[in-house]
C-alpha cells in the first residue's frame, strides 16, 4: 500500500514537464501524498521542482514543501516570488509556515509577509517568529480549539465547528476564562459522551499540563514523553493560552536530538547527511580531525621521551595501539552510557556511589582483558613472564583510568552547563589514547626500568 | 509546574509505610500523575514499592506499572499474586497488558490470564500475545473505535459513546463492512461538523493508510513518521480491521531504536543503563572489548614484522598512535552518516557516485591534515623533508581508505541483510587500526627502505 518511487515515475514526469502537459501531470500526480510529492521533487532538477511547485494546489505543495530537506527547499523557495510563497505559507498552520519563513532573509520575510492575505495568519506568523527556535514558543502553533468556561455545551458547538475548520488534528479542547487565562481541558471523548444540557463550567477537567513559551524544547519533549501526552497547551507570562504543541513536532524534535547525540559522539559537528554537499561534509568533520590530530602530536612527543626504551624493550611500542585502542573503546562506552543517563536525567545516587561503581566495573573488565592477553601473548607470542606482568598490569590501569575519563568528563561538562555530549567520540578517544600511552610506559618503565 | 521528586517526600513515605498509615499515604500520592509514582517507586525498596502498589487504585497503579523500568517492574510483579496482576492487567489497554504479561513466565502467564474476569479483554490479550513483538501486530491495540459503513450518523453515534468510553484517545472512527474489512476513515473532526442527518457511507474518507499485523515495527515507525499520522489501523491477512498503533508508541520505538544505534556504535550490544547491575553492564561491554583485544593482537603482530624499521626509523613508531586514531576516527564519522542515511531510507544514487564522492571528500581532508602534520612537524619536531613525505603520504592513503571501509561495509552489511549498526564503533576502529598501520609501514618502507 505504501507509494514506491520508481525511475518510471520520474522519467515520465520530466517528459510531461518538459511537454509542459500540465492536464497529465496533474492527472498523474493527483493521488499522490504530499509527502510523497517530496520524495519525487527531491529527485528532480531544480526546474523541474519549481515547475512542480507552481503548478501544483498550494494545498498540497505546502505540505510537500514542508517535508522537503531545507537544502532543497531553500533553493526552491529561492526561484518562488514573495507572492508565490505567501500563497504557500497561508495553506501552512502557522508552526510550519513560520519554520519556512525562518529560513527565508530578513528582507525577504517582510515582503513575504505583506503578500498574506490573512490578515490575522500573518499577525500569528510574526508572533511566532518572536521565539526562540529551541522554547515552546518557537514549536507552538496558533491553531487550536478552545471555549470559555461560562459557556453552554450546546452554546459552544457552532463556535467549536468554526475554529476546528482551521485545526488539522482537534486533540483537546481547553477552557479558558474571560481574560484568556488557561483553566482546564475538555476532552472530546468527554464531549461526545456528555450530556448536551450541561454546562463547560460542570464538565471541564480543572487539571491540566501545560508550559511556558520559554520553556526550552527539551524540557517540553521529556513532559510530553512522560505523561504521554499528544498536545500540550502554551500560557504566556500572564498565563494566557497563546498555543498548543502537538506531538508530530516533538517526534521530530527527539528523532534530531537523537542523530545530533550520536553525530556528535561520531566526530561531526553540524546536522549533516550522506547526500549533502561535500563542503558541508568536510566543515562538520575536518575540526574533529584536526583536533586528533593536535591529539596525536602530543602521544608522538610522549613516545618520544621513552626512546630510551627502545634498545632493550622494542617489543613494548608495538604494543602501543593495542593499549591505545583499549583505553578509546572503554572511554566511549562509559561515555555513552553516562550520556544517555544525563539526557533521559535518569542517573541517581551520589558521585562517590558512582566512582566505586565505575572501578569496580572496569577493575573486573580489566583483569579479564589483562588474563587473555597475558595467555595469549605468552603462548602466541612467547613474552618473558616480566614483559607479561609488565602488559597485563598496564592494561588493568589503563583501563580503569579511560573508564573514569569517560565517565566523569561528561558529568562534569554537565555541571558546568556544557553540552556533555561535546566529551565523547573524538575528544575522548584522543585524551584516552594520550592518557594510556603515558601509563603504559610510565609502568614499563618502573617495572622493567629503561 | 512539573512534579519534583525530592529526599523528604521519599522519607515521608516511607515512614508513612512503616507506620502502616494507609489514610495518609492515600492523600499524599492521591494529585501525583501515575508517571510520578513511577519515579517514586524507583526509589523505594521492593517491599515499600510492593506496598504503594497493592495499597493504592489498580487503576492508577496499572499505568504507574506500565512507566516503570522493566527490572524493577519484574521484582514487584514477582511479589504480587495472580489475581492481584490480573486486577492491574484489566486497568491497562490490550497492547499494554499484552506487553507486560510477555515479561512472565509461561506457567505464570496462564494463571494471570486465568483470573482476568472481563473475557473480552483476556481473549484480546492471549491474541496479542501470538505476534512477533518487533511487528505492527506485536505494537498494536485491541481497542479503538470503528463503525459500519451501512449506519446512520445519528444511529451510530450511541454506539460510538459505548466504544469510546474503553478508548484512551480516540484519534479516528474507523469505517468497516458487513465483514469487518477495513472500508475507510472517519475523523473526529469531520463528525463534529457533519450534518446529523448524513450516512456514514456518504461522509467517510475511502482512502486510508494502514499496515498489517506482519508488518515489520520498523516500517510502521516510518509510514507514521512520513505521512504524519497519530494513529494507523492494522488489518489481518483478510483485510480484518484486527487493531491500530498509536503515536506514542511509536515515539517509545524511535527513542529505543536511536538509543539502540547509539549504543551499538559505542560498542555496547544490550540496551543498559547507568544504573544497571555491574553484571549485566559487563555483558554488554566485555565482548566488544576482547573483540578489540584480539584486533590488537593483529596490529602487535604487524607491527612486529616491520620491526626491521626500529634502527634507523625509529620515529616512524612514534607516529603509529595517530596514524591509528586518524584511521579510527575518520571511518567512525564515515560509518556513522551512512548509517543514518540507511536508518532513513536517505541514501540515493548509485554507488559508483558515491565512491567518487567519498574520495574526493577524504582525500581533500586528508590534504589539509597531512599539510598540518608536515608544517607541525617540520618546525615543532623538527623531521627530515623525506620523512615529511613519508607521514603525509601516509596519512592521506590512511584517510582514504579509511573512510572508504566505513562507507562501504555498512553498505554491504545491509545488502546482505545484516544490521549494519554492527559495522560501527569497535568494529570499524579495530579493522581501521589494523589497516592504518600496515598501510603506513608499507609506504614507509617503499620510501625510506628498511
Amino acid at each position: 500500500m505504501q507509494f514506491q518511487l520508481s525511475d518510471e515515475l520520474i522519467q515520465k514526469l520530466e517528459v510531461l514537464i518538459q511537454q509542459q502537459n500540465d492536464k497529465e501531470l496533474n492527472l498523474t500526480l493527483e493521488d499522490v501524498h504530499p509527502a510523497d510529492i517530496a520524495e519525487i521533487i527531491s529527485e528532480l532538477d531544480l526546474d523541474e521542482a519549481t515547475y512542480i511547485i507552481k503548478l501544483l494546489d498550494s494545498g498540497k505543495t505546502a505540505e510537500a514543501l514542508m517535508e522537503l530537506e531545507e537544502g532543497v527547499r531553500e533553493r526552491i523557495l529561492e526561484n518562488l516570488s514573495a507572492k508565490e510563497i505567501a500563497e504557500e505559507l497561508e495553506e501552512m498552520d502557522t508552526d510550519d509556515a513560520a519554520d519556512i519563513i525562518s529560513e527565508l532573509s530578513e528582507e525577504r520575510q517582510q515582503k513575504v509577509i505583506a503578500q498574506i492575505i490573512d490578515e490575522e495568519h500573518a499577525d500569528n506568523i510574526v508572533e511566532l517568529l518572536r521565539y526562540d527556535e529551541d522554547s515552546a514558543g518557537g514549536l507552538m502553533a496558533k491553531e487550536l480549539v478552545k471555549v470559555n468556561e461560562n459557556w453552554s455545551v450546546t452554546g459552544c458547538m457552532a463556535e467549536m465547528r468554526a475554529q476546528a475548520e482551521n485545526v488539522t488534528r482537534v486533540h483537546s479542547i481547553y477552557v479558558v476564562d474571560g481574560k484568556n487565562k488557561l483553566k482546564g481541558r475538555l476532552s472530546l471523548k468527554d464531549l461526545i459522551t456528555a450530556p448536551s444540557d450541561s454546562h463547560i463550567q460542570d464538565i471541564y477537567i480543572p487539571k491540566v499540563d501545560f508550559v511556558n513559551v520559554h520553556t526550552p524544547a527539551e524540557e517540553v519533549a521529556q513532559i510530553m514523553q512522560k505523561y504521554d501526552l499528544e498536545a500540550i497547551p502554551v500560557v504566556d507570562e500572564m498565563n494566557r493560552l497563546v498555543g498548543r504543541i502537538t506531538i508530530d513536532d516533538i517526534v521530530d524534535f527527539i528523532k534530531d536530538e537523537a542523530e545530533k547525540d550520536y553525530q556528535m559522539a561520531a566526530g561531526i559537528s553540524e546536522d549533516v547527511e550522506a547526500d549533502d554537499s561535500i563542503w558541508r561534509l568536510t566543515r562538520a568533520r575536518l575540526p574533529w580531525l584536526i583536533l586528533a590530530l593536535f591529539g596525536g602530536f602530543i602521544s608522538v612527543t610522549v613516545l618520544g621521551t621513552f626512546d630510551a626504551a627502545m634498545k632493550e624493550h622494542a617489543a613494548l611500542f608495538f604494543f602501543v595501539p593495542l593499549i591505545a585502542a583499549m583505553a578509546g573503546n572503554v572511554g566511549v562506552q562509559s561515555s555513552a552510557i553516562i550520556l544517555q543517563g544525563l539526557a533521559n536525567k535518569s542517573l541517581r545516587g551520589s558521585l562517590l556511589k558512582r566512582l566505586l561503581k565505575e572501578i569496580t566495573l572496569s577493575l573486573f573488565n580489566g583483569v579479564v582483558l589483562a588474563i587473555i592477553l597475558a595467555v595469549g601473548g605468552t603462548f602466541l607470542l612467547g613474552f618473558d613472564w616480566l614483559f607479561g606482568i609488565t602488559i597485563g598490569i598496564s592494561l588493568i590501569s589503563v583501563i580503569v583510568i579511560a573508564s573514569l575519563i569517560g565517565t566523569f568528563v561528561p558529568i562534569i561538562l554537565d555541571k558546568q552547563g556544557i553540552d556533555p555530549a561535546m566529551a565523547t567520540g573524538p575528544f575522548i578517544t584522543t585524551s584516552n589514547d594520550i592518557c594510556g600511552i603515558l601509563i603504559y610506559f610510565s609502568i614499563a618503565k618502573l617495572i622493567l626500568g629503561f
